[in-house]
């Protein structure tokens, strides 16, 4: 008898194809971290094993969050109200910049690794600062609390405060020391992502040298992808070579197609960039929380998502104002129904089936097989307590999860991550 | 001395002003029920008062929630996928008509009102059903719970299911006996207003009525206005007499002037309406939680605040999915955004100050002096609190109420209204 294994019992949901919505009330077995059956009725067979009875409560695959800043979650929902560039220069250089300090970042990341961790979220890919103990020290705080993904150590050396920057080659050789800090699984379950921040962030001659540290390493990269208009100028300013912005990273071997890759947004690609998105198997992080605070626009993420791109959600934190993935699916919907109304008729709004679908199989794919409840699947669920929800109607399970993901706080009763249960 | 006198120490916030927020650490003298002074240090006149203390506490107004159906409060957050006409025919009118049985409304009712005692709202203006002793239930509940306001028995005799109907003169004589139910005083602190769901759902006969009985039991009314495109021309078809959808409600007196009145939505009124409410000290209810799920589009409401209109928040319960004001607060501001964006430049984005505006002050004046920490007004209080969200950051009081809109489940610590301590 495998020691690891145990069986599951509640009503689990998940999307095993866009827009719908599974539902099956029984037992699932886990063994070595991996899905490796489900029964309605518990089977002779797996009756020696411990069973963890959530009978009646809804099981969820664990979500995925594909964007957010480590470094400023400690002020999310902070100063929404000033513009975009006076936030990050009050706001967000100052506190990441306090994160040299590795006992400061130690305290910030812990608190953070906390709240993620009662969160519905098991896998994430995360920027974290230009620092590289302090990124460390994060990477380590995951894996020890069980949450699984990528980690990026930021790469910057253009347009940010003196504070806050770094020289080209130092910052090469930095990441170099970081690549190998992590090279060999001490930080169990977290993997190094490259992350220069954003094109105007990041010179040619540092994009560059990423690029050949994500080949000699075999490392994938993350980073953001025509949020707003400006940018996108500014990057063809930039990089006056360029077709679109998405070549600024690909010209070095950082948009996709040999290894994973993730940008944050999409929200005005041409189509030139759309199609690289598509070759390449490009990650899109669809923020919507972030899309309305920091007033980038809505996302046409009904459009990748049904065309059969590669889609999941961020929380984007501090931009979005909350780890609480399901408040970033309502969210999805809901600026999706004011995107058709302003500006989109040709895509009906996105559903919760739809967001669902984003949040755990769409994201989930970023990290390998995670984000369904199917033979061959990492082990990733949440159990929901949405007693507080219920009441004299009788909810489907279908109506409990849209009524949790409006109204509850999106903080699981229970959280399993590659066979592991956290809590 | 004053037995009912008591002292309120905490960090005390509130708006005097559309745009400001003032923030006084001290102690608040309540007398009677209401607001008798502020001190910095506590008066040694007062030194022989109760004192409440709640040092270190944000302490706010309570806030009134403008626009919300009792009734719908069982499936807020619900198929909210489904298209309006959809969710109205298979979740609003089925479940209104089951408080024809005065049990089932008292079920449904008793959990509406636990769950707005422990929210922010201290002052609401509710629609409830069609069914004069279920309104009577709640009215009691709402008073016996020391939540303050207006209640409307619905008004409704045309365009709605055979099962969920009346016939005029019947509808009439059922409104009488509900205002003579409650013309003395039976539930303190609670008071009728007359309330035709909307103009498709109101022949101009009892419209009529309902004006007539407005002027002679002097009682305030409450409906919809100019929520999206194809109700005004509906009403345009349906008074071919009226210039302006307003004049529907003006012509049989039940759009302000001699009584209070509050018109939910008001997202496309022409400038004839906008005069209108004007002159008449017609109440706005901004609903912006409601006007994304429902897909209405974004009310102008920051223009409406900053020239001077009377307006105030509702959560709209359930096209809103939330009771919770702190949220509907976030999502004015967040919505006034994409307004901005996708629509009109000319007023700048809702900030939380301005939200928390008409959360308090701005829908308080319905009430009367409600709203604000000043001499003369009705002691509504909610204390906070927030130390889930305190970490290793300075956070000013602003931060922290702004981080509590955002992320906080909007339930208070403590909670009084006109005085009495409710929890």
């Amino acid at each position: 008898m495998n020691p690891s294994a145990f069986v599951l019992k509640g009503i689990f949901l998940d999307t095993p194809a866009i827009g719908e919505l599974r539902c099956r009330e029984g037992h699932a077995l886990c063994e070595d971290g991996v899905f490796a059956g489900f029964s309605s009725e518990l089977p002779a067979a797996w009756a020696a094993f411990p069973l963890h009875d959530y009978t009646g409560r809804l099981i969820l695959p664990g979500m995925s969050d594909l964007h957010l800043h480590a470094p400023q979650y400690s002020y999310c929902g902070t100063a929404m109200d000033l513009q975009l560039l006076d936030w990050l220069q009050r706001y967000t250089y100052p506190e990441e910049g306090r994160y040299r300090d590795v006992g400061y970042a130690r305290q910030g990341y812990a608190r953070f690794t906390q709240d993620l961790l009662h969160s519905a979220t098991t896998r994430v890919s995360i920027f974290a600062t230009l620092h590289t103990d302090a990124t460390l020290e994060l990477m380590r705080l995951l894996s020890e609390a069980g949450i699984r993904g990528y980690v990026g150590k930021l790469a910057m050396d253009r347009n940010c405060p003196d504070f806050y920057r770094e020289e080209t080659g130092e910052g090469l050789r930095e990441t170099r020391r970081w690549l190998d800090a992590c090279a060999h699984g001490e930080y169990p379950g977290v993997m190094p992502i490259l992350t220069p921040r954003f094109t105007p962030s990041t010179t040619d001659a540092y994009m560059k040298g990423l690029g050949e540290l994500s080949r000699e390493y075999g490392v994938a990269a993350q980073s953001h992808l025509s949020e707003n208009l400006d940018e996108i100028r500014w990057v063809s300013e930039l990089c006056p070579d360029t077709r679109f912005y998405a070549e600024s990273y690909s010209r070095f071997g950082l948009f996709g197609g040999e290894q994973p890759c993730v940008m944050a947004h999409c929200i005005y690609c041409p189509e030139e960039e759309d199609a690289l998105i598509r070759k390449n198997g490009v990650f899109i992080a669809h923020c919507p929380t972030s899309n309305e605070n920091v007033i980038a626009g809505i996302s046409p993420a009904a459009r990748y998502l049904r065309e059969g791109y590669r889609i999941g959600l961020g929380s984007d934190v501090a931009g979005g104002h909350t780890l609480n993935l399901f408040a970033v699916m309502a969210a999805a919907v809901q600026v999706s129904k004011l995107r058709w109304l302003y500006t989109d008729k040709s895509q009906r709004p996105l559903t919760i089936p739809e967001a669902l679908y984003m949040a755990t199989a769409g994201g989930g794919a970023l990290f390998g097989k995670v984000g369904l409840f199917e033979a061959g699947y990492a082990f990733d669920a949440i159990v929901l307590d949405d007693q507080a929800l219920l009441n004299h109607l009788p909810f489907t399970p279908a109506e409990r999860l849209e009524r949790y993901a409006y109204l509850s706080d999106g903080r699981p009763m229970a959280k399993y991550a590659a066979g592991r249960k956290l809590f």
